[in-house]
This record gives structure tokens, sequence and C-alpha cells, in this order.
């Protein structure tokens, strides 16, 4: 029965699960850690995969980049894995490219560059005011941010000065967290400046209702101060992974396919139903997003007692779907400078009103853009309302995340493109197949139209091969979470790591801090955590003592 | 204990419980039936309250209307309820008016009359296709449509014809029940003109992806083929109070503040936890919303065995708020025929893609418009999305439901204007209070902002008391319900009103009828149901003669 005793429990191979694991597996060589990961791989929302015939690109399903300058934990994490890497193992980044000039902006059924928001405001089909014109969403949103709290903009300022500068203002006599985003925004520009802000942003969650104390200084670290995104050559997974990795070679163990049901708390003991089977622990880790934690609930008694802590949190689908095709036929939406000569669409982003709002020419896993040949497309990624135009071209996809089924299996009618035979690259350290996320015909078809609307065009080559994933789904729910209005985050924050006094209940997570949706937040609210578990526990050497 | 055993037990005092019980008492006079209701009054998602000083209108922040022409059962219901009133209590309607030529859509930042939609299509703000221009937003769906299901829109179909050419159709030959609508208006419409559909239709949630084999049918009876729509001088909430007194009249039992907590159910007779005692009944209704049974499913296992037909449905939150005023300053905004001479605003709606979205021009409960003196707005009526943008402005209120806790009690900052303590005309009807659903401040003042902005006036008089309610919270969950992609709604219509052979459970409302969201929804599945509750309980007569 060894097996059903165990030391420390982690639940969950997203990347906070697998660092909390290998920082305690170091910490605590001679304990037994267990991480059980419910689904059939490590990775959690990071979900990186090579599409056929393209050996020299990686399609990131989930999370695609870092911010190089403001993001110091995965900055400094991914220097500790590659100290313990041979250099060819190594992670390398690249420089993620977005916004470019020339990418088109399709508005209301007009085609803009994006050059033209500032250089021919008039063509931008919004009426916008005296001041709001000739601004980019970006420009127009800072400014607001700095109405509403004089100074906070100002990129003097540390991440931490500004979150303490947001969490403590007031605005007309009302502290910033009673408040929400949108109505704030709604106090200083127009309804059109913010419908603008929405369309040409590119998502339609980030300027929602939410908390404005942690609204504003996380939409000034993405949008805000010129961000510098870095991408992954060998895909962001490679990050997870890598620490699972190290923390089964220190010893740790990684149950795949384990997952958890249910858990009480008897006599400092919890007792975790896992696949039907009871296991019993010391400590106990849940590092999985929101929504698992709430399908755990009914289950789980400990959990109902801080309910107000979990629902503190709001989750946000997220959607993506890559298309490979036999060249990069975008090259050709361009157009001729006078004196550049001809200047061609190849990087970065396109954005749209339609549901596919944001369009990436995807680069090589350089950082290049593809100039000829074999390439690919994040043909769409959405949020907010249009997760659910998607939706409808996979109907049998909805809530469907049991154990033993296959992304795969509930796609009845897969997109089956002439590339779908072409080889797959060898990873020497992914996990998942393209395969495994193929597209519904009929959400491929209707990628097909979006497309040559919004780049003009009667004719595009036929998709090779297509992958998609929505992380509404359960268990995910959301591709990340943010912060409900009323809510003091930074309470919240340190309370819900160890949200039970002596009850040797832990969480963390990107949904519980304040690079919400980032990596950077998971590393952030799994350090917090491990701070206080290894306080905490070594206040009880006896207990631990007992039991390793 | 005689209390404790009953015959049929009926959960939910909205129309659809109302109108079984009094129903199934006219027909088993001798049984014991009892109705419970969870909160402190009958009528379910009807609500209508007097405002202060306004004794000749009725606020509806439920249910507010039907459709005279189409909906035979409640004009039925509504004759047979008027035969056993008096005349001077009888139900009374009048002409409920919408859309008006002089009324303001406010679009795109820029004013229009509603007229403009067809008389000046270039002030329309929305790149539409040729075909598309010069045509209201009701006209673009219906043709849109019509190339959807050819025939389908030909004005001699019967209500029932329609919906089963519907269930019947295919689009590209897939069963129109597997597509959503909004993928398929993307089929035949431009972008823009979804767009502009949605915006000056006033609804949002209308047009998304639900089951087009529904949807279609839906649109069609509301939207499309001229409807007749009539309020209710007493208010529309008079009906399932005259039902409820009806049944009490007869002997049947009314229990207030008795919430549901679970059941379960064991050798034919099944325990209620209400209130935390346990009740036994031989028959069980549940007249409940969708979102009420979700809550209910936790503790009560045989909803369980049915969670796949529970789930065949999605709530869609309506939020309404009334304002009150000394003068109907709206009637300013209208403009100067050279022929007519002056047109004033003064009844129907007004639409705008701000998060307002529709502004109704409340009559006098005879239909009239108000001309001068306390007048009032229903100052905003609105869905999806738009629901979080109100939500901020009052955030302690969310998913508060809870026994004993008023709506009142959970304004921390509400409205008081100079009318607040205006007289109530006092109603032989109805049960609640317009101050017991009053708005918070900070609500009234955003509503002020944008009604100015709509009006295009600087100055509109002080607002003299409002309320509002959001049928998005538990344990409504919504105003009403769509069926999902993929669901045989006409089997399930059937299937869920007596879900489980040889089990008395019975359920019906809105939420599973082909009249979602509308009171005829209601009596259309509570028919349903006593058709099949009378003909299966009359093939039990021993238990019966054994309980009664």
């Amino acid at each position: 029965m060894e097996n059903k005793k165990i030391d420390i429990a982690i639940v969950g191979g997203g990347v906070s699960g697998v660092y909390s694991a290998w920082k305690l597996k170091t910490k605590y060589p001679d304990k037994k850690i267990v991480l059980f990961e419910g689904g059939d791989h490590i990775g959690g929302r990071l979900l990186s995969v090579i599409p056929p015939g393209i050996p020299n690109m990686v399609a990131e399903l989930g999370g695609m980049r870092i911010l190089e300058n403001t993001q110091h934990l995965i900055v400094k994490l991914i220097e500790d894995i590659n100290k313990k890497l041979s250099p060819e193992e190594q992670i390398k980044l690249y420089d993620f490219p977005v916004d470019q000039p020339q990418n088109i902006a399709y508005l209301r059924g007009e085609h803009l560059r994006l050059s033209d928001f500032t250089s021919d405001p008039d063509k931008v089909p919004y009426k916008l005011s005296f001041l709001e014109k000739g601004n980019t969403s970006g420009t127009i949103i800072v400014n607001a941010i700095e109405q509403l709290v004089p100074g906070v903009t100002n990129t003097n300022l540390t991440e931490k000065e500004r979150l303490d500068m947001c969490h403590k203002a007031t605005f007309e006599g009302e502290p910033l967290y009673t408040l929400g985003f949108w109505n704030l925004l709604y106090r200083v520009i127009s309804g059109e400046a913010y419908q603008f802000s929405i369309d040409s942003g590119g998502y339609n969650s980030t300027l929602v209702n939410w908390n404005a104390a942690d609204a504003i200084p996380w939409y000034l670290s993405d949008f805000g101060l010129v961000p510098k995104y870095k991408g992954f050559k060998n895909g962001f997974q490679q990050v997870p992974i890598s620490l699972a990795n190290f923390f089964e070679q220190d010893g740790g163990e990684v149950r795949l396919n384990a997952k958890l049901e249910g858990f009480e708390s008897k006599n400092n003991i919890f007792e975790l139903t896992i696949n039907g089977e009871i296991i019993e622990a010391t400590q106990l880790i849940l590092a999985m997003p929101r929504r698992s934690l709430d399908l755990l609930t009914n289950t789980s008694p400990r959990l109902q007692e801080i309910q107000s802590l979990i629902s503190s949190v709001t989750p946000r689908p997220l959607f993506k779907v890559f298309t490979t095709y036999s060249s990069p036929w975008w090259r050709n939406a361009g157009y001729t400078d006078p004196v550049e000569g001809y200047v061609p669409l190849q990087s970065g982003r396109t954005v749209t009103d339609l549901p596919i709002r944001q369009t990436y020419y995807w680069p090589i896993n350089n950082g290049d853009p593809s100039q000829s040949g074999e390439s690919m497309l994040l043909a769409s990624y959405d949020d907010g309302s249009n997760i659910g135009f998607w939706d409808g071209l996979r109907p049998q996809r909805k809530k469907a995340w049991k154990k033993g089924i296959s992304h795969a299996d509930l796609i009845s009618d897969p997109f089956i493109g002439e590339g779908a035979n072409a080889e797959i690259a060898e990873s020497k350290v992914l996990n998942q197949s393209w395969h495994d996320y193929q597209a519904p015909r009929k959400m491929v078809e209707e990628l097909d139209r979006q497309l040559k609307q919004i780049h003009d065009v009667d004719y595009t080559p036929a998709v090779q091969s297509a992958s998609f994933r929505d992380w509404g789904e359960d268990p995910f729910g959301g591709g990340w979470n943010s912060w409900n209005i009323g809510v003091k985050s930074w309470e919240v924050k340190e309370q819900i790591v160890h949200p039970i006094e002596n009850c040797s209940l832990y969480i963390c997570g990107e949904a519980y801090s304040d690079a919400q949706g980032w990596v950077e937040g998971a590393l952030q609210t799994a350090d917090i955590m491990l701070t206080k578990f290894i306080a905490i526990e070594s206040k009880n050497p006896v207990k631990q003592e007992a039991i390793s």
C-alpha cells in the first residue's frame, strides 16, 4: 500500500504544478512527492505541436509568449532550466512579432492598414472625438487610464509601484477595486472609442467590467508600455515538460491520467479520491484552474468553506485555430510603396471585427517570416462572445472532458486537407501531436471564407491541415481569469495559497495572481505558496518525521 | 403531521406553476395539492409595480407583453380568467407601442430617426451591401431566413406548419437543428448587416448561435411577421396572481418562502426537503426555471439522471431598469415636419448600441403616451454582454439570492430622488412594491449620462425614483432560454415533462417550449405536462385511492 500514502500531493500538471513539485523535491529530497495530472500529458494551458510538413514551426495552441522586459520570474526560470540542459537541448527564445504597419485592420467592412490609424485617421470608420482621433487603441486606453489614475502611466514606475498605486487609488472618492474597468472607461472616452479599442485591439474580454484596480496595471503591462514579446523556438510547452523531467530525475513521481475526484481531510491527513481509489497525503497542493476547483467543490467539503475565495475571479475563454498552406499567400496582400517597393504582409497580426478577430502570420521558429513554401497561420485567436461563433461549428465538443475521451474522438467530421498526411518533424521535447487537435471541416470552411474577406482576395490556396483548441472547455474553463469587482486581489492572493488555518491545503495558479493569463502569474502564486508552505511546514517537524 | 404528506407538490410560483396548480385542483378537487414558492410572492418572472406618484402606469420589471395574433393559449387563458372575475376586476389589455418612425436610433455615434433606415439609407452608418441597404434589421433577417429555408416566411403558414418546416429543413444537406443561427446568418448576409441587425434590433442574444431550427420560427413570430403586441392595464403579474387566487379558492394551498432544497424518491413517494423539513408527496411537478433545476441537481439524485435534458437549453440574462421624471422631457426630442408640424417622441422605443440598448417611453396603462406631468421610462432593456456593464454598478447584487435577504437589503447606496417619497397608488391585485427593487445611485447616474447622449440633449430633469431587475440572477439565471445546437427540441419538449418512466416527476416552464421567454411557452409546456400527468395518473387509480 506504499503507493497510497504520500507526503506531498500536487494536483495539476501545468506550470504552477510542475514548478512547485520540482522546487519542493529539491527542498525535501526525502519526502514522497507525487504530482497527479488528470489528462494524459504535462503542460496545462501550454500546448505546443509541430504542424505536418513544416518542421521549422511550432503551433502554440495555448500560451505563446512572454514579456521579456517585465516578467522577471519566467525569464529567470528559463535561465535556471537552461543551466541544467545541454546547449542543444536548451530553451531558446525569438522576438515574437505583433503589429506591423502594413498589416490589415478589417473593421466595419473597411480595409485599412494598421498605419492608417495614425497616418490617415479619416479612414478609420469610428466617430472618434477630436482628442481620440488619430490614435491607436493602445494610446486611447493608456490616455484614458492616465485620466483615471493620474501618474500611473509614468514609465519610470516599477510593476510593483504601479500595482500598489492602483490598489490604493480612488475615483470620485470610491476605491478603484470597487469599480469596473468598462464603467470607468465610459466616463472618460466615447462609446465609439471604446468600441474601436475592442475591435482593433483584438480582444473582447480585456476591456470588460473587471476589477479596475487590477485591470489597469494588467493592461499597461501587456498593451501599454512598449512590450517586448518573446516566442519559444521549441514551443512554450518545453518549460513545464522540462520542469516535470527535473522533478522525476530528482526522484519525484508523476502520475498521468490520474484524476482527482474529491478529497476530505481527517486528522490532519488528506484522503484523495483519484480514479476511484483513496490515496492519503499529508500536504495537498491544488495547482489547478479555477474551473477545475469549481468542479471539485461538491465532492470536497474543505473547498466549500473557501467558496468566496475561489470565486473571486472569472474564467475567460480563449480560442485558437491554426491552418497550414502550401505557400504564404498573405504576402500578396501587401502594397507597393513608391520608395521601398513591394511591402508584403508577412509577420505579426491582422485584426478584424469579424469572429476571426486576430490572425497571426506565424513565424519560423527563429522569429523570421516565412518567405515561401509550406506556411502557417494562427488563423483565429479570439475570445468573448466570438467563442460562441466557432463553437457552433463543432457543437459535439461542448463540455466534453471525460477521462478516456480524447479531443479527436469528438470530432465527427474532421477537416482532412492535402497536407494532412505530410510528415510531422519529430520533437525531442514535446508530447502532443497536431493531429490530436484536428479542426472540424465546417470550421475550416468558415475560416477560409472570412480570411478571404479580410484580405480582400477571391482566391486562397486550399488549407492543408488545421488544428484548434478552445480553453473555455472543462476542466480549464478559461484561457485566463480576471479579478471580480469588489475583490481586494492583494489580500485574496495571499490568503488563497493557504486558505484554511491549521489545514495543509495549498492553492496556486495563474487565476489568483496579478499577471492573470500569463505563465508569470502561475510562477508568482507558486512562489508565494512555496514560501508559505516551507514556513508552515518547518514549524511542524514532528509531523514531518512521523510520515517521512 | 398532515401538513407533511400531500398528494401533488408543485414547486414554483410562476405562471406554469400556478396554472398547473389551478388546473389540477379543478380536475382533482379531493386531492391535497400544495404549491411551494421559494420567494415571498407569486409571479415568477412577471413582476409588476406601480411607480411612486404615477398611479396610471405600471412598471413591468419582468415580462411586459403578449403577441395577440399568434399566442392563442395566453389569449384564451385571459378570457377564462375574466369569466371568473367581476367587470372591474378583469384583466384588460392595451395596444403596446413599439417602433415609431420619429424615434431615435443612436448607432455608432450618429443620431438617426428610425424612419431613416428606409427613407435615407445613406445616413445608416453600416457598410451594407446593395441588397441589404435601405432595409430595417427585421427585413434583413427575414430575407436571410427566406434564403436559408425557402418558403418559411410565407405569412399563410400557421405557427405549427412553420415549426414543422424548420424542424425538418436542411441547409447544404445538414439538418437545421444541428446548425447555429449566427453561423447560418453569416452565410447569407454581410458581417455589417449582422452587426446592424444586432445593434438596431435592440437585443444581443436573439441572433447568437442557438439552434437554427428553433431560432428561425421564434424570430419570425416575434420580430418577423407584423406582431400585434398587447400590454396589461393592471400589470402582467395579475395573470399568475389571479390563477393562484383561483387555486386557493378551490381549496389548494400556497406556501410562500418555502424553498425546495432537494428531493429523493423512495417507494414511489417523493421526500422533499423544504426549509430543512421533509415533506412527502406522491407526485412532484417542478415548474421552475432551468437555472433553479441546476441549483437543485446536487441534492436531487433523480435530476442527475436527466442532466442532458435539463441542459438542452441555455439561460439568457435580461436586464430592466425604470426611471421616473416630473415631465416627459423626451417629447422635446422630436422634430418639426413641414406639413404635420411638431412630431414629439412619445411612445414605443428608441435603440442604441450603447449599453442602454433600448429605451421605452412608457405608456399610460390605456396605451396612450404620457403628454405631461409625472412620467416614466423603461430607461434600459438590455441583454447579453451589456448586462455586465450595469452589473458593475451594483456588484453587491451578484448571485445574492438567499432566503430572507430581499433585493433592497443588498443595495448599499440606493438612488433617492425627489420623487422617492411620492405616494404609490394602491393596487387591488399586485403584491410587490416599487421600492423593493430600488436601483443604486451609480446606476441611475450612468443611465442619466447615456440618456442625454442618445437624445442629444445637455439637460434632462432629475430622476425622481428608479427601480430595476436583473433576471440573470439566481434562482432565475435568465429572462429567457434558448435551445442548444444539436438538440431535437420537439423531442425534448415531450420528454422533459415526464422525464423518467415509472416516476411521478413532472417538469414544465418556458425554458422547454417553442415560445421561449414568453408566457405562451410556459402555458404550452404546462398543457403538455398536464395532459401526460392526467393520462398516467388515471392508470394508477389504486395508488391515488391509497393517498387521497
